[in-house]
């Protein structure tokens, strides 16, 4: 047997695997310090209680005999598929049939997954920082990858490939950068995958954040955008179902892959838990709109408060408006890694080194509004004393 | 963008996708009817009160601040890894590091994923007739394929393969045919790997029903197995979590993989939901394992029923002792499908068709012992008034 020969081209640890081993060795060596967390964007605000209950539900009906359910459909419940549907898809004027709209248990497996319907000769165009799985993905199955540097010259916006490509992976609100790009900016994406007969595969798990008018929730809000794109969401950022694991991923029946990843699914995956389909359809109740609003808001206001603290110390910072995220350059010409340290050794501050995401992110940190909010206020104070 | 050129060498429907559709196809004419489900490999008994205890308890534990956890490790958390070692493996003389058992969200997905480890040029030796995903998830990769027959000339044992294979999907109990190995046998495989650098994966999906001394209930039982033998476990058949959604995958240091298996189960999967980690653990309380063993036995005994009723009515049936699945003959000379067809539309039961596991499954079908008992019941009689 022959292992899987690109696997040698990759770093030897995911990234957020790596930071983890970093954190570990320095708790090793101190172990009664308390790390403040603004690394991994990782939620922790408890579930609203209308979706803790459609779990109790989901989970006593396994308990007997005459509401006992066994395998799901490969693809999801329909209620489910209608549900994101009638409440995410129609009012910005988009529809599609249940079976364009996969129900999965997280994006990260989908959107590592979908790139086996692709030839592997397909050129790759990824942007540069960005969330790591996409490009360890291309490199397992072997693919050529080009990198769009999205840097401060250009206010972290990405330009059109130099040269054609056939997979576009795009992210907006981005991780990391916490860039968003108005209809304008995405239209001429999906114009240049049509032009180019390309697929844009979308990554929209912050799409939540958005709160500024003008800047697209869903690449379907623009024309043609069906033809050439796969968009992907999670109920991870927006719910907080990191630990539920829910997620959709729509594959519109004009891109002609519908199917072939029907297929996929149907061969290598056995559906979504009941309970998180359940606790995923409860989300979209009066009552779990309303506190998914009320975590949204507390993150939001979050990322306010780390964004002015950080202004206020006089870095320079870009994101947290429409995203999570605020991505920071580092002090005194330090590099990403540097940074890192600094703030782990000195603040007992844990974030995301830019250089993890890319290149371009060579300088910066990712901090995540994710964290709790006492620990941002305490990390700042601390960034103030001692960096 | 070019598509994967090898989706176009798949039949067009997974197996057990084709078999809804037909029924869906029949109901539509004849909405009144009440099938007698014997198909698809799916449980039907209700969860044990402390598995459900324990999905109550991890469903309250994300509503409270306190208590609320996020993404879960990407390869489950050490308290199941370890209670897995020390219930399953440990009493059987095995040992392994927790680092070496990943939980995932069932067997179907490692086993198509793992083949992702290794290079396209590979070989694969797939039993004729198996679980179709095995096929299915190696031609989408563009592998060759050898099939090993398993016939009644053979009593559905496997004979080695005759020209050197990377690569080998093996599954005892068997699906379809419930046919078992003995150490002895088993032994011929593990020694043909480790003398040919082979790579056995090795569903253990089954090994639940295994009530007869002398089987095999882990490959690594026998000895030298740990150096090529990947083991893929599911609670799905064991444990009934078809809905529920857990299983495990043991990689053990010896075969060199565990680090490539980690790498792509960091990259491209978010760890198991926290609320079907916790079931799994109660799976090993003593309440768990004594409410699992009357499932199980209310399946053998509905084994059984199948097996007697089916020979006494002359029938040719394998399997079902230890195993959930009994393998039948068709009668009348009829080939899998028309037998199928028959049995649907005469006697409103539904079945596997033989010939969806592989040319030589052809002139069976498989029953499965998961249905409901009286289902099975009137199933018997109706073939033996209308077949």
């Amino acid at each position: 047997m022959q292992i899987n020969p690109y696997y040698a081209e990759l770093p030897a640890n995911y990234l957020f695997r790596d930071i983890e081993l970093r954190v570990n060795a320095y708790l090793a060596h101190h172990p009664d310090e308390r790390l403040l967390r603004m690394g991994v964007g990782d939620v922790t605000r408890p579930l609203p209680r209308v979706i803790v209950d459609a779990m109790h539900t989901a989970a006593e009906e396994l308990a007997h005999a005459d509401t006992f359910r066994g395998y799901c459909p490969e693809n999801g419940y329909q209620w489910l598929q209608q549900r994101i549907i009638d409440s995410f898809y129609r009012p910005r004027g988009i529809c599609f049939e249940p079976d364009e709209v996969f129900i999965g248990e997280g994006a990260g497996s989908d959107l590592g997954n979908l790139s086996e319907l692709f030839d592997q000769k397909n050129t790759v165009a990824i942007l540069d920082p960005t969330y790591p799985a996409y490009v360890d993905a291309n490199i397992m199955a072997g693919r050529e990858i080009v990198f769009i540097p999205c840097m401060k010259e250009n206010a972290f916006v990405p330009e059109l490939p130099k040269k054609p490509v056939d997979i576009i992976y795009l992210c907006f609100p981005n991780n990391p950068t916490g860039v968003v790009l108005t209809h304008d900016q995405l239209r001429l994406w999906v114009e240049y995958a049509r032009e180019h007969k390309s697929i844009i595969i979308f990554d929209a798990a912050y799409e939540a954040f958005v709160s500024e008018p003008g800047i697209p929730h869903s690449i379907y809000e623009i024309e043609g955008a069906k033809e050439v794109a796969i968009e992907v969401h999670s109920f991870s950022k927006s719910a907080g179902f990191t630990a539920v694991r829910c997620g959709y991923t729509v594959v519109p029946y004009e891109t002609g892959l519908q199917a072939m990843w029907m297929r996929r699914q149907c061969t290598k995956y056995n559906g979504t838990a009941y309970i998180a389909q359940r606790a995923a359809e409860a989300t979209f109740t009066p009552e779990g709109q309303k506190g998914i609003a009320d975590n949204l808001n507390y993150y939001r206001e979050t990322a306010t408060v780390i964004m002015d603290g950080l202004k206020h110390m006089g870095y320079e910072v870009y994101g947290g408006t429409n995203a999570p995220y605020i991505f920071c350059r580092a002090p005194h010409g330090w590099d990403s890694w540097t940074f890192f340290d600094h703030l782990l050794q000195q603040c007992q501050v844990v974030c995301t080194p830019g250089i993890g995401f890319g290149r371009c992110g060579e300088g910066f940190v990712r901090f995540s509004a994710f964290s709790k909010r006492e620990d941002c206020i305490a990390a700042l104070v601390r960034m103030k004393e001692k960096i």
